[in-house]
């Protein structure tokens, strides 16, 4: 892909919000901003990891909240760049391209907006190939860069710069800013230099976002499986079909978690799926049994249309699938484990590689 | 006074501590840092704010947390001239004299040490002329000077800077920040030109605490009462001696909150005094009627030493003398009352004019 514009957009946040597993946020509200962002600044030009020089300085941008709240405080477009700024003054030079932290959902729309409105290329990758919900499980981590200095920025005008002395403790202070400015808030961190590209993101999961998000309208359009289209693309597997039964949802310590239950239809009759999320689907057990894992992507999708179903957006007798994906091979290292595995969130279980469940 | 030096730090501490109306932090803890910091790099020249020149650079040092943790979480002296130099690099120019944001306890002692280590000289005032508990309950806040930036730091080496959109934004963010930190960071920040100072200042209150301690260590030398001689030095009314019947303490949201009840003795027999306080004492109300409120000094004594009892060392038993005094005039104005006024604690009550009460 070399440009995101107003016609590439729908399918990019289509596929963002699938490979998001459910977090990230709602990409419907990112995909207003960076649509308005295109419409007043023109298209986002996308480089290759590969095409950026070894002395760029690249920041990703996320936001960082929970998801329930994004969708009654709507982010005015502004905090992105401000963060930005804030990170550039800190920094004593300017940004040289943006990229995605997380290709989730509203994350995977919020650096499109700001590249529009910086008139800076995004680079094509994210720094976790799929979406997770603390600051300190990113690819640079493992890489061993640091996430400080960090710069937020709420809605307010409020920005916040935080110089950590590793990245669990970055995570916490965000945290608590994030929880006191109302749980959302904008950021820019992690920042990488062109020759860490490689070992600090996921390369052209822009691209990849935009394709899934074509093969489940082209599936729609054609009245195929969109599901299956998903499935395929992504080499996964499907864990079940069915339509939610039960949610238990709350919001806290700036987090949306809780779980959900499954209930099989047509051909998964008679089982039950349930899943656990802390912002993301994290955990899936199939009739008792571990099924899949974080850090692998479990991606739940509306059966009908494909699209992705958030965490906020389970709700009793939605017809859904579920389905399992490998995630980046980086993550399922012993370091990698360590850092997004079942237990770095208190599951008391072990990774399960993908595809090993019966 | 000319220097703080290990001779006359003593006094200081002890005439602090009474300045902090019981907060501000065990002034203890402070004079061990303060001592070993001027073991080490000597004196500290005090210059009078009619010394500094208008386009000087001058920086309030303070610590930031509920004093029961300072009691238990030693602060390793390094804190506050790391929150210093993450100020003076976001400012990109250095601090050419340090004060103190409040005359109370540690936080008098806190600016004495760094200016030490730091090689300043200190502005012989504060921000506030006795302690306050929350950022933006201070003079330069009344005289239209921001807050922000502010620098935080722990123990640890994180540091964050905050830039707020005004003082109490700033307050509610690095409370955040502290409370996740552990409820104890140091805090550089509401810095002054040379001629902010006559409005950002009270002035001479080292000075006042140097005189304060002094005449507390002579009373007692020489057999007399140190009561009354606090009393005396601050222009101030005993409201009531005798000893403590009862506490109610609790550490939320990073502040020591609670009250307590003091049964008189010899004169004041079958009176009942109720503090209230929130990291300082805040009111104090004699046989159901009010008799000083914040933002005027209600300083707890030890009725047999004269040293001051900090909210944290009030306990069954203790004998203690009540003596309010008289605040900065400024703290009386609309505005100060509106900042700290009683009802600015949740206290239902007006301010009470100095020496009104029967």
């Amino acid at each position: 892909m070399r440009e995101v514009t107003l016609d590439n957009l729908d399918d990019i946040a289509r596929g963002a919000g699938i490979l998001g597993t459910g977090g990230g946020g709602d990409p419907y509200i990112g995909k207003l901003l960076a649509r308005e962002a295109i419409r007043a600044h023109g298209p986002v030009r996308v480089v290759r990891i590969d095409e950026v020089d070894a002395d760029a300085t690249v920041v990703p941008i996320s936001g960082m909240g929970a998801p329930t709240v994004l969708l009654e405080r709507i982010p005015n477009g502004s905090e992105e760049l401000a963060a930005l700024r804030a990170l550039e003054r800190h920094l004593g030079r300017r940004a040289t391209h943006l990229t995605a932290l997380e290709v989730g959902g509203v994350n995977s729309m919020l650096p499109i907006a700001c590249a529009a409105r910086a008139g800076l290329p995004l680079v094509d990758g994210d720094a976790m190939g799929r979406a997770f919900p603390e600051a300190q499980m990113v690819l640079p981590g493992l890489a061993g860069i640091t996430n400080s200095p960090m710069a937020l920025a709420d809605d307010k005008g409020n920005t916040v710069i935080v110089e950590a002395v590793d990245n669990h403790a970055a995570e916490r202070i965000a945290r608590a800013v994030c929880v006191e400015l109302g749980c959302q808030i904008s950021c820019a961190d992690t920042v990488l230099r062109g020759d860490q590209l490689a070992d600090g993101l996921v390369p052209a999961t822009l691209t990849l976002a935009a394709r899934l998000g074509a093969v489940v309208r082209e599936a729609r359009a054609a009245h195929g499986d969109p599901v299956e289209a998903v499935r395929a693309t992504l080499d996964g597997k499907v864990l079940l079909a069915g339509k939610v039964l039960d949610v238990d949802r709350r919001t806290e310590g700036g987090f949306a978690r809780g779980h959900a239950r499954v209930e099989g239809t047509r051909d998964d009759a008679d089982r039950v799926l349930e899943l656990g999320f802390q912002n993301e689907h994290l955990i899936a057990t199939r009739d008792g049994a571990t099924v899949a894992t974080t850090p692998d992507l479990i991606c739940v999708l509306d059966s009908d249309t494909g699209d992705p179903v958030t965490t906020e957006g389970l709700r009793y007798g939605r017809r859904v699938s579920i389905v399992g994906a490998r995630c980046d091979p980086r993550w399922t290292t012993p370091g990698g484990l360590a850092l997004a595995g079942p237990r770095s969130f208190g599951y008391e279980v072990d990774y399960l590689p993908f595809g090993s469940a019966a």
